[in-house]
């Protein structure tokens, strides 16, 4: 009987573009003998380990809910029992994920942990969209927050970040809109640029914008769904300032 | 004679290990008539396009110095020559890269671009040096921010973050590391856990870590140079937490 060497690679999937994933993360998929993943995740990517166990993780109508010691033990039994266990979730492990728990229980029960860093929608998404979560000219800096907490509440450190010169990029903040709008209307931003977008990187692929006084009423007239990211701040509106240069160039030729 | 059909893709070639690319970035990389690549990029990555014009345009001893100006003129030239570029950068080409500038560029002179993003270094570094960025019980953002300004200044933006409950990532701040320390100390922060990592996600990937208070004099000790990454924060002591709590279970055993 060959040897189990129990092992857990924790991989990042990136946004949803299943060709978003690394190289690296393509070839530990590929070297899997069971795959655990989540709801965000693009069944696509099932198809790169087809002899793999594939256990589905998320929450899903209809589905077993797994807490998240359920999946810890459920990662270490099956590389126990099976050797190369891939933890496949949406985004980057580390990036509001729990991706850290999963490590820590493992370690502690002797399994090794290898991560494989994933792009991140919080840095990705924007990009896709046309929106540089960073510019020379205009901020040196980003700050990605989740918009609620673990309880279900706003994320009142949203109201400090409204107070700063930055980019504020907000994953899981679309319920807690009117909240985000009134950290900023209190910080003296109602004209600041703000966009929110969803399906990133897929075909799919939503954005709307437009200025905090004004997105309540825009975001109404959407169909845009969770989940889905906010950006706020000036580097919002380099994409339309493009467009008017080069709609103005037009004009004069 | 064919068509020639002018485009630019910025391609994020991630953090340093040439595997970290993503599928698409690579996609990408294989159809490039000209690939122009800057200093932190792996050159691995060129064997990926051995058809292709080879460009360096990034700061190296011997080599032409490049304004950005010169790279943008450059880009356009060899697309509307040649057809499909790949402008490869490391890290992602819209975090302190100056990515936004090269598509406007493009865009104003009638190049296509695309952009596919690249793993920022400001998460996948520390997350390969045991860090998460961030953790559900401890914290619910994080903050990233270039330590040094274009004109070499440090940027002062980092002592209003260190009044923050967030993870700060500070990149091109090896340089700062005495204003970075005094900013955390005056916020009454000298206990605070510091990660200073080097050559991030490479065989040569070094990290040493301490508090604000003895971070400099643990520096003096060792040999890394820039460009390293900062994180400040408690998510750095998670790692000897972890050692520490196993440790104890061996004794205890």
């Amino acid at each position: 009987m060959k040897k189990i060497s129990p092992k857990i690679t924790l991989v990042g999937a990136g946004p949803g573009d299943p060709d978003l994933l690394t190289l690296k993360g393509l070839k530990a998929l590929r070297a899997a003998k069971v795959v655990v993943y989540d709801a965000l995740v693009d069944e696509r990517l099932l198809l790169e380990a087809p002899h793999a166990v594939h256990v589905f993780a998320g929450k899903r109508l209809g589905y077993k809910k797994f807490s998240q010691t359920d999946i810890n033990q459920l990662l270490v039994n099956h590389a126990l029992v099976h050797g190369s266990v891939v933890r496949l979730k949406g985004g980057d492990s580390f990036v509001f994920g729990r991706g850290w728990e999963e490590l820590e229980f493992a370690r502690k029960h002797g399994v090794s942990v290898e991560v494989i860093p994933g792009l991140s929608s919080a840095i990705s998404v924007p990009a896709l969209a046309n929106i540089p979560v960073s510019h020379r000219d205009l901020t040196r800096s980003f700050y990605v927050v989740t918009g609620t907490l673990s309880n279900g509440a706003f994320n009142t450190e949203i109201e400090q970040a409204a107070q700063l010169n930055t980019t504020l990029v907000i994953l899981m903040g679309l319920n807690q809109l009117e909240h985000i709008v009134t950290a900023f209307t209190k910080a003296g931003k109602s004209e600041t640029a703000i966009a929110i977008i969803s399906n990133g990187s897929l075909s799919a692929q939503n954005k709307v914008q437009g200025r905090i006084d004004s997105i309540l009423g825009i975001l109404e007239a959407t169909n845009i769904e969770s989940p889905a990211l906010i950006v706020v701040g000036v580097v919002v509106d380099l994409e339309n300032d493009l467009l008017a240069s080069q709609w103005k160039k037009a004009q004069l030729n």
